[in-house]
């Protein structure tokens, strides 16, 4: 699986906004990725019950791995060893990585976060870790990943404004010493600085001028959809967003719903990721035109129409809703492919109509449209 | 999905044999099955971990449902109403069932035999079901399935002769009953009487007679592979073989091992299935023309080749071993998908090779040569 590299360099091309969205494309080594882009999440090197040529044929330009299980197993000198994390997935395509901090916080055991970074046992196994900002760039240099976030920490909500604000002082500090250690890599990647700052704008504020003045070819936007109000969310990115370059991509970590991507756009985010689309798809929630649609539902048990006829994705048109819900309801794993694909069908086809109305300067409308549909709900029963 | 009927007529046609082993064709409504075929298990209408396309493209030609987990979810009268099973679970092309005897046998709770039939509860919600030969073939018929099963009694060994001896003859009559109650049926349609006899000679010959005076257009051998040694269960066949119809197909259920398939075509068997290659799959096994290969051992940790580069299964040919490895052992979805893949598509080339090599004259000489690389054993490890 070699790969003539399409560009020696990473660099975002911004080509047309539509009020504050943005429509655009980051082009790296490994390809090109349309934005506003959806990332499907590849967890453990596999988009849980996806081969990777499905999730490339939905139109994903780019996968997210995480750094935190992907360095506990199959661990990151061995994937090195093995050719990267795009030859050991089979996924040729760029590859975004998170630092494995949030992971850290919010799986690990005996957490302790010093300046240097944070050490950790293993929620598989109890064996111990340190990472450090260094760390996280040299793990996620190992996998070879196209787009590397920087080690940051990431305060529960609610907290008090001084400790979210000692937290992104210390991420900042953290901002610094990951690009230096960057500097190692290879020509054609990226780390992305974090902004962090809680649910305080002021706070906020600080957080992307100190890492603008750092200079990032691209930030993410951290510590939000953890459970805090949409609107709470949407007002952060009011504040962050202006201050950001615009000729860098702009990625809001972690989010969201279908909702929330759409008002996130609008507001000028170009990159997403979630799990929502395959979790849910794990779990009998397919997401549709018609809004989330729960298949667990007896009133599927009869019907022998599919979830969406007019769909594209072989799975939302040619399987019918009964034999949908007999799936769910026997725990079937070929139910959780299904409504995977469903999902990620329905997230990719979301981002290219997007990205087509920004382009013709109809998002509003496309927005409005599309939230009607949602709100309309799904087909009447039968 | 409509299709044009290929024949308005079941039959067998025995096309070439070599010493036993037989090479033909049964002719269904729905299609053709090429024999010695191999029957992809479909347990609850889906064979676990697969996309139905994706098993007809590795040459499937039937599948088997299994008439109890079918009856209990979604139900006979559901699926029916649905347009049957073909329609439900997406797969034109011939389906076997059982008759759920086995099943109630080894999973239902609180069994009562009698005369009639046999009435348990469901293990799954403990409702109360009677399935006699008639319900049986009943339910079947309201599946849709191209070949049918009479319910049997089939004892578990060792046993006495005496228990054999009346639970074939219980058997027998139920043959009766369920030949009648059949004939309700669309034409194009087969009902397949069991031989039993558990591992006494005799009672197998008295069996297979029994059935033969009745008269069924194909015959199952059952009460075998039930942890019987394999020298048992070929001197079965060895013996109920030579009394059935040379022009009638012989299906030997829940068999087998690519072994015990491979012995029992050179005894004249034409139809398998077995959950092995699907079952296998999910657990990290996987079948190969170097054996069976064990992708939780740590040997494959660091192995970057495929399981087979020979292989036509991308599947086997694409994947290293050390992906699949990690895959299994973080219990990715993705892991049972593709092991599950690999298994199909080893025993779907290995019943082309038997053929291919019955249509040849040399099937010996293939036996041999795959039994032989079987025992050489996977590739060494580096
Ligand atoms: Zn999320
Ligand atoms: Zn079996």
């Amino acid at each position: 699986m070699m790969h003539q590299p399409l560009a020696d360099e990473f660099r975002y091309r911004l080509h047309a906004t539509d009020g504050a969205a943005r429509l655009g494309e980051v082009v790296t080594p490994r390809g090109v990725i349309r934005t506003p882009a959806f990332m499907p999440v590849g967890t453990a090197a596999t988009v849980k019950g996806m081969y990777p040529e499905q999730v490339r044929a939905l139109g994903a330009d780019i996968l997210l791995g995480n750094t935190y299980h992907l360095m506990l197993r199959p661990g990151a000198e061995r994937v090195a060893a093995l050719g990267g994390l795009h030859e050991f997935m089979r996924w040729p395509h760029p590859i975004l990585t998170d630092s494995g901090g949030f992971q850290v916080m919010s799986l690990a055991a005996l957490r302790k976060m010093t300046e240097k970074g944070v050490t950790f046992r293993s929620h598989i196994d109890g064996t111990y870790y340190e990472l450090t900002p260094e760390r996280s760039v040299e793990i996620q240099g190992l996998l070879g990943s196209d787009i590397q976030m920087q080690l940051d920490e990431c305060v529960r909500l609610p907290a008090s404004g001084e400790e979210i604000a000692r937290a992104l002082r210390l991420s900042l500090r953290w901002a610094e010493r990951s690009k230096k250690a960057f500097e190692l890599q290879p020509k054609g990647r990226a780390l992305f600085g974090i902004v962090q700052g809680g649910d305080a704008p002021e706070l906020r504020e600080e957080s992307a001028r100190g890492l603008v003045d750092i200079g990032f070819p691209g930030y993410s936007i951290g510590g939000l959809a953890v459970g805090e109000p949409q609107e709470v969310m949407l007002r952060m990115l009011e504040v962050v967003n202006p201050i950001l370059p615009t000729d860098r991509p702009r990625y809001l970590m972690g989010v969201g719903t279908p909702d929330d991507i759409i008002e996130s756009v609008a507001r000028g985010v170009d990159m997403f990721d979630c799990v929502m689309p395959t979790r849910s798809g794990r779990h009998a929630l397919a997401f549709t035109r018609f809004g989330r649609i729960n298949l667990k539902n007896a009133r599927h048990a009869d019907d022998p129409r599919p979830l969406d006829e007019e769909s594209d994705c072989p799975a939302a048109r040619d399987y019918s809703r009964a034999y949908l819900h007999h799936l769910v309801r026997c725990d079937e794993m070929l139910g959780s492919m299904l409504l995977t694909w469903v999902n990620l069908a329905y997230y990719q086809h979301l981002m290219a109509g997007i990205r087509a109305a920004i382009a013709e300067g109809r998002f509003k409308a496309f927005k409005a449209e599309v939230k009607e549909g949602w709100a309309r709900g799904d087909i009447p029963a039968r």
